[in-house]
C-alpha cells in the first residue's frame, strides 16, 4: 500500500530534474512543460503561425539532408471533407506526418535496393521533423498531440490512412499532429521511466528492465485516474488487436520496397 | 548557366520563410538557426547542461508513453575507451540514440508478436527524443550533429555499433548525437526541398518529385563547394555500399523480432 501511494504521488511530482540550473533557457522550459493535450477551443491559429510551424518541420535535420518526410495538412473543413468527422479532440489544424522515400526514387534509383534502411531512416527523420513542429507550436502557445490510434489517425491505422489518402505503397503515415489553442492540461504527468533505465553510461545495461517496476505500476494507476470506467489492461488488449492488424500492413510496406516502384 | 547560378545562390539564401512574423519567439529562432556542426573546440560542457539535455530526451512524447528509446552516453574518455579513437569532429560528449523495445518485453509480452510495429514506433519515438535533446543543446548555445555514418557511429554502421556495445538483437542504434561548443558553422544552408514538394494540402501529390530538380542540382553544387576534391556522385556510391551492408542487418533485426527474445 505504501508502494502504491508512492507511485500515485509520483504521477504528480515526476517532473524533469534540473535543480542546479537556476535560470532555465526558454526552450528548455518549453521542452519540460510540454504536454499532450486532448481538448482544444475554437480560437483559430494564425496563417503565419501555421506557416512557421511547417517551416520548422521543413528545416529539421535529416540523414544526408534527404528530407524523407511529407506533411499532409488539413484545416477543420479539409479534414471533415476527407474523413467525414471532426479533427480528433476538436483540434483546429492537423498534419499527417509520413515517412516518404517515394518522391526521391526518380533521383536516387539506388534506393530501390535498401527498403529497410530507407524506411528506418525515413521514420527517424520524420520523428525529428515532428518534434520540431511540436516545439514550434509550443513557442506560439499552441497546444498539440501526436496521435497513435485515436480517430484512426496514427500508425496503428496506417492501412485506413493509406487507403483514404491513396498513398503510394512505400509511403508510411506515422502520426497525426493535432494543433489548437486552449488545451486543457491534466494535472498529472505521464510517468517517465527512471533515469537508470533509459540513460546508460558508456555501455548497454541488459538489466535495465529491473528498474521499471514502479513505472509500470504508475502507468496502471495513471490510466485508472483518467479513465475510471476502464483499465490499462483493457486498453493494452485494444492496442494489441490494432497492432496485430497494423503489423501485416507495415511488414508488407517494408518487404514490398524492393520490388515495387510505389 | 543561369539556372546553375540560381541554384548556387540558393545555397546561401534558402532560409526558412517567416517574413510576416516580426518578433519570432526564441524557440522558433533556434529551430530556424540550428545547423549541424562539424568542428568543436575544447571548452567542456557543464554537468548541469548535459543533465538537462538528457532530461529533455527522457521527457519527450512517445507512443502510448512507452519511451522506446535508450541513450548510451559517452564522455571523450569513455568514447576513446570504447572505440579507441576520439569522438567524431572532436566533439565533447556523445549520445548513441537507440530504438529499444528490449527492456519492455518483460512487461508487455504481447510485443513479441508485432516486431514491425514495435520497431517503427520505436524509431519514430527515438526521433522525437533526438530532436528534443538537439533543441535543448541549442538552448544552451551548445552545437551538435547527428551522425549517419561518420566515424562508424550512425545507422549505416549499426552492425559495428551493435557488436562494439554488445546490444541485444532487437536494439537498433540510429545515430550518435555529438555535442560541443564553438561549432564553426559554414555560411551556406543545406538546400531544402521546396514547400510544394513536402507540404501537401489535404491530399497526397504523386507528382511531387517534379519539384525536386533544382534541389537535386543544389545538393551537387553544395557538396562540391564543401568537398572540392570529391563529388556528390562519389559520395552517393559510398553511401550505397554502406546501405547495402546495413540493409542485411536491419532486415534481420525486423524479421528476427518475432522469434527472438533479445
Amino acid at each position: 500500500m505504501l508502494k502504491w501511494l508512492r507511485n500515485f504521488a509520483a504521477l504528480f511530482t515526476g517532473k524533469p530534474a534540473a535543480a542546479l540550473l537556476h535560470e532555465l533557457p526558454e526552450t528548455i522550459r518549453l521542452l519540460f512543460a510540454r504536454r499532450s493535450c486532448r481538448s482544444f477551443n475554437d480560437e483559430p491559429l494564425l496563417d503565419e503561425e501555421i506557416h512557421a510551424i511547417l517551416e520548422a518541420g521543413r528545416f529539421a535535420p535529416s540523414t544526408v539532408n534527404l528530407q524523407t518526410w511529407t506533411f499532409i495538412t488539413f484545416t477543420r473543413q479539409q479534414w471533415h471533407g476527407t474523413f467525414d468527422r471532426p479533427i480528433p479532440f476538436k483540434g483546429c489544424y492537423a498534419i499527417i506526418i509520413c515517412a516518404d522515400i517515394f518522391r526521391l526514387k526518380n533521383f536516387l534509383p539506388d534506393l530501390q535496393e535498401t527498403p529497410f534502411v530507407n524506411l528506418s531512416l525515413g521514420i527517424f527523420n520524420a520523428g525529428l521533423a515532428a518534434m520540431s513542429m511540436t516545439m514550434a507550436a509550443e513557442a506560439f502557445g499552441i497546444s498539440s498531440i501526436m496521435l497513435s490510434e485515436t480517430g484512426r489517425a496514427g500508425l496503428l491505422d496506417c492501412a485506413f490512412l493509406k487507403e483514404k489518402l491513396a498513398l503510394p505503397e512505400s509511403v508510411l503515415p506515422l502520426t497525426t499532429l493535432v494543433l489548437g489553442r486552449g488545451g486543457r492540461r491534466l494535472p498529472g504527468i505521464p510517468p517517465r521511466q527512471p533515469r537508470e533505465a533509459v540513460i546508460m553510461p558508456a555501455a548497454y545495461d541488459r538489466q535495465a528492465s529491473s528498474h521499471l517496476g514502479s513505472w509500470y505500476e504508475q502507468m496502471f494507476i495513471g490510466y485508472k485516474l483518467t479513465h475510471p470506467l476502464s483499465s490499462f489492461e483493457k486498453q493494452i488488449a485494444h492496442y494489441r488487436t490494432k497492432m496485430v492488424q497494423a503489423e501485416v500492413v507495415i511488414r508488407d510496406i517494408f518487404l514490398a520496397g524492393r520490388k515495387s516502384r510505389g
